[in-house]
């Protein structure tokens, strides 16, 4: 699975950079566009390895193509059997190691015979494409498809052709299918199966005679080079053809890339401003390189599409993946998932691309026009605008603890406006009171998938509905048989309880939004939009520094209330509390006096001497995970503990947000107040891991946060791989730390 | 310094094959071709790293560059500093990692922004050429040199032109000057001195508008591409002009490349078989991509040239280099140094190239006729061609112990001959003995510099003789006074020392050689001569195991003697013997009949029980490296060693050439006669390191010899990089040892 490698930031996505890094090794190498394609030509890249005696890379695109959910034709590995040429495969084991007949290799070689050596390997490649080739007319034979080292679509008379290789192949070919066989445009495209080696006369084989503009698509950027790297083979491979070729760049790291940016590209190629080095899907307004294209372009399209928001471990991904095995399985249906989603893991926003059609999906692209649009947090209301892409008469299914006007209250107008002129009908469900209340609390994935087979429409509900039963007793096998009885009631119940909104028909003002901040309006999951310059101030993946304290994931449906009465101020809530969540905070006698009423009603005296300090505990809302570890730490007075877990709409009844609003952000750290060598004083101190931001729960914050608070200004914590919950940005990783090297960041 | 990496073999030697591995990382990179460059140039990649903010990799032909010694115009420093733009000097420390004002790097980038982010930097590689052509000048305004990032030499209205980056152009532009000023044809050479950021604009501007044909030279291999890096990037910065490009490869890992295959090229070009994808320099029979050259052709050259056949660890190359900085530091001379070595290190052949002319030395290839050949191992006659390239009325001085007839005799007929028709004057002397007589033992050195002095004329002798005892007096300043005496007292005595040699004037049969194996032709320096298909068997680089047993180096002029009557039959000579140069032999009744007589009269009876072996010590004298370990092991008897050291020429009289062949050969070795665990009975089993071979005296050969007589079949060395002294090949290197695992290597 082709990624890329991490330059000014790591990146988990995909992108062919890793694989143009190595395509000076000599590896052969073999690119597939699709799921079925990686069914149907990794036993050729096997099959030739063997008998062409060279070794290969068979790969496709990270993430668009490797995490992609598709029902695919099976090859029988039987018949792949028979392909193996067996002579070759015993010459091959034949080569391997062997004590019992050795042989020397990894000789050292000096300048009178290493070129000579070097140039003895030729005839293996010379031989490569014959052999993929004919493996491939094996597979044809057996797939009915119609695979070469270079597969040509589209119009036979072409003057355009886009040559690319990978996953976008997919979304050109739809899209060539459309301008050509509708629109009668003279388009095609080149998809490259056989990268290495590059075969020039299979090239020249599919090219039509009538070509004339060329545009090659590489999803990767080398900085200084003269052109990507597929741009720069096929410039070769046609340098006596009278045929204009130019270079682009799409896709990087995973970038969406649809039907309207292939067919900007084709647009481009008739302007007088077409060059080579350009960019597609951004907007660079800085070198200027990226082309114009219609972003409302969109294909016709007879696919049922879902979108489906979630968060990472709420079960969503899960539950899409079971509609699509059942829509699948036990129907003619195609299916398509793919699942979009951060490197931020528990926690993160998901958004699962589900699509449903009577024929084979090659839509290498996010849905766009989805009939169901469901979400599991009431928060991403205000976070995200997910009803864009929702259809005319499509479904908008929310899980929420609040009631319809509360819900509505808290939409945007933009979203209501939606609801409004689209005819969406809204439903909402408290899954989660559903699960707690069917025995199985905070597993609301079950009940969901029921509410979208019902309102989905795409098989028989009852069906559906029998098949998610049966296949309890398959996943709860080894579980108590209450787990299944349990989910079993929550899907039976799930039905009940969706409540429609009614949109109220009056005109809902455009909101007028200020000027967000770059971490806004990613944190908005509207990177897409930041035109190059955005980041011109930090051209080498520099970012601010804590952030972490603005990215909150609430990620939990409970969080714990504190109840000075009950508490000891042993500050072990503190200690235990993996990030920052829970602290103890001492008011002087102004923070007293300027705290909310509810504070004051919940102070104690601090124990600490010379001081007439008030003693509280906070907890920042927004940043618990709910796992629990306070009150579970929490001795309390005579058997009464003063934490309990209470759900959010409870807390914000307590006026619990104004609380840790002010003591989080108005109340100063009190220095020096207790010796950091007792387990209640070293919780005075500020950690620094303060804000779970984007932790992925690799276990070492706690550890770490202890250290901070222990030896403080002593300590540097080389945030070697980007943790977030240090500094703050997108993605956490394991942080290394030194304690007592000098240091600090006083500002976090 | 850029090199060749390990693909079949590992391999130390000068090749751009790194440098295009990396050429996808966002580094510049600025290219070098002399030694004169890297002095004037390195300057410009600092430079320019500072102002453009991109990192540089700045480069040069490992070796031939890397290596040469050369008399250079230094730059004042200050002139360097004056230069600094120091603005963006600050601005790059305030970059630098500062935990008093914290950011964060090396973030995670998802889909939405990692594209806009990698395109942010376009503006940084488009300045980089600009930056870097106003550096070059500032550069030519104080060299008085015109470096741009491609230069031209040649015809203005050329319509042949050659493009190559490194050590080549210098060989190049030699052959243009000679073929364009001398022979009037329409040639010239682009060197390129600024790979990445690759700018099309800098090379249209240096592109003579006449040109028609270009062949872009490759000092790599990328095996299942469509051409090599170069030629790919020339190729697509001149898509849109009449010119037809062509791609070549030439002297991967260090392989020679004269004038006379630059001619090649030129005339290649104007054949109707022009093609790309040629190789120069070898002969390939199998793909047939080699082109032909005249290996005669030669340029006009005025420098006078000495070759200087040595072995590691003799001092030639030190002598060599000393005799370069007299001459180059004292007169106006320019002088040029090159060392031709293999990778064996102590004890390998070493040839110093050495030129010396009133103009600077360009010529970055083999000396090709010597007005002096050296030689300091009279073994070399037999085994290497030395006197193919020396001029008419040359000078040929051998050191050597032997007496004019006995060289003679052991003088090849080729080389005879060629001293008899080329009228070469040939001299030997004993220089081993003068240092010993000296009391420098070993040290010929010295000796022989002011041998060549004398004879080879290019300064004043006396001043040069001065010289070289000025230098002493620093090179053993804290050493003791007598070692300065001692070689003055050398110096004096090595002239009287020098007899001419006459060759008779009789017509020498031309030898009849026999078809060498792979391994004599690479053994005797004539590996360059091997045709593609010589390595048809291996293409993986495999090679036959056990050939360190043909490697017989014949470092040492002295070889331990083994006398019976003194022995005690302890083995500890064995024992300490870093390789297995000695060892116990022990003979059943009919191996003693069929032995030598010497043997015979050298044996003792042996203490092992139930058998009538009789014991002896033999001596692999050619694998002998003359350490002295062995003699110094010995205890003997009654104060007398059963060891003693003695010179070769002592050693053949006594016959031991004979006895050493018949107990390494013929006596088969004694399984289970004693257990291993004591020291004596671990000797009698054969050790898997019998021979020195390729040894470079890494130090772990004693240790893992002594582990295979232990541990035995149950042995397996894992000779990951590839020590010769285990199997035998070319290099050496430090072997890896896991006992107890099942083997075995029986053969050996």
């Amino acid at each position: 699975a082709a990624r890329s490698l991490a330059t000014h930031a790591l990146s988990i996505f995909g992108d062919h950079q890793d694989v143009y890094a190595v395509r000076g090794t000599g590896f052969a190498m073999l690119a597939e566009s699709s799921v079925q394609q990686v069914m149907d030509l990794t036993g050729v890249a096997h099959l030739s390895a063997i008998k062409g005696s060279v070794p290969f890379i068979n790969f496709f695109d990270g993430f668009r193509t490797s995490h992609e959910l598709q029902k695919v034709d099976v090859i029988d590995t039987d018949k792949l059997k028979n392909l193996i040429d067996v002579r070759e495969l015993s010459k091959f084991r034949d080569r391997a190691m062997n004590p019992n007949k050795p042989t020397i290799r990894g000789t050292a070689q000096n300048e009178d015979i290493y070129f000579q050596s070097t140039e003895v390997r030729n005839k293996y490649y010379d031989a490569v494409p014959d052999i993929v080739n004919s493996y491939m007319a094996e597979i044809n034979k057996i797939t009915g498809r119609n695979y070469m080292p270079f597969n040509y679509y589209g119009d036979p008379s072409a003057t355009k052709v886009i040559v690319a290789m990978g996953s976008v192949c997919e979304t050109v070919r739809e899209t060539v299918n459309y301008l050509f066989k509708e629109k009668h445009e003279p388009v095609g495209l080149i998809e490259v199966h056989l990268f290495r080696p590059f075969s020039t006369k299979y090239l020249l084989d599919i090219l039509p005679e009538s070509v004339k503009t060329i545009a090659v698509l590489d999803r990767t950027k080398e900085a200084g080079s003269n052109g990507e790297p597929l741009y720069l083979d096929i410039v070769s491979a046609l340098k006596d053809k009278d045929i204009r070729v130019v270079g682009g760049r799409y896709g990087l790291s995973s970038k969406n890339t649809t039907p309207a940016m292939i067919k900007g590209i084709f647009d481009f190629l008739d302007t007088r401003e077409v060059h080579s080095n350009f960019t597609v899907g951004i907007n660079d307004d800085v070198t200027n390189l990226s082309i114009k294209y219609n972003e409302d372009f969109k294909l016709p399209n007879n696919n049922v599409e879902f979108l489906i928001y979630g968060y990472g471990s709420d079960g969503m991904v899960s539950a899409s993946k079971d509609i699509m095995k059942i829509t699948g399985t036990y129907t003619n249906a195609y299916v398509q998932g793919y699942f979009q989603y951060d490197s931020k893991k528990s926690g993160g926003i998901t958004i699962s691309h589900l699509r449903f059609g009577k024929n084979v999906i090659s839509s290498t692209y996010y849905v766009q026009s989805a009939s169901i649009i469901v979400c599991t947090k009431d928060s991403y209301l205000k976070r995200l605008k997910m009803l864009d892409r929702i259809k005319e008469k499509g479904v908008f299914i929310l899980n929420t603890n609040l009631d319809s006007d509360e819900v509505l209250a808290l939409m945007t107008n933009h979203d209501k406006e939606i609801l409004k002129t689209r005819n969406v009908k809204m439903f909402i469900l408290d899954a989660s009171k559903i699960a707690r209340d069917s025995g199985i609390p905070g597993k609301i994935s079950t009940i969901m998938e029921t509410i979208i087979f019902k309102l989905g429409k795409i098989v028989d509900f009852n069906f559906a509905v029998n098949k998610i039963k049966d296949n309890l007793s398959v996943k709860f096998a080894n579980k108590g048989g209450s787990v299944i009885e349990n989910n079993i009631k929550a899907i039976d119940n799930s039905l009940e309880c969706l409540i429609p909104v009614k949109v109220p028909n009056v005109d809902f003002d455009k909101e007028i939004e200020g000027k967000k901040s770059l971490f806004e309006v990613i944190d908005s999951m509207e990177g897409d939009s930041l035109p190059v310059s955005s980041f011109l101030t930090n051209p080498n993946g520099e970012a601010e520094a804590g952030t972490s304290k603005l990215d909150k994931r609430d990620s939990s449906d409970v969080a714990p209330s504190y109840c000075a009465e009950n508490c000891l101020g042993c500050n072990m809530c503190s200690l235990v509390c993996p990030h920052g969540v829970i602290r103890p905070f001492l008011l002087d006698e102004k923070e007293e006096i300027d705290a909310p009423d509810s504070v004051k009603r919940n102070l104690l005296n601090s124990n600490i001497k010379d001081k007439d300090y008030k003693f509280t505990i906070g907890v920042s809302i927004p940043d618990c995970t709910g796992c629990g570890l306070c009150v579970e730490a929490c001795t309390g007075k005579k058997g009464v503990k003063a934490l309990t877990l209470k759900t959010k709409s409870e807390l914000r009844d307590d006026n619990k947000d104004e609380e840790y609003k002010y003591l989080f952000n108005d109340v100063k750290e009190k220095k020096n107040v207790m010796p950091t060598s007792t387990i209640k004083g070293s919780q005075f101190v500020k950690p620094k891991f303060e804000f779970s931001g984007a932790c992925a729960g690799c276990g070492e914050t706690p550890y770490l946060k202890l250290l901070t608070q222990l030896f403080g200004d002593r300590m540097v914590v080389a945030n070697a791989t980007g943790c977030s919950s240090i500094y703050g940005a997108s993605t956490p990783s394991m942080p290394y730390s030194i304690p007592w090297a000098n240091s600090l960041f006083e500002d976090n």
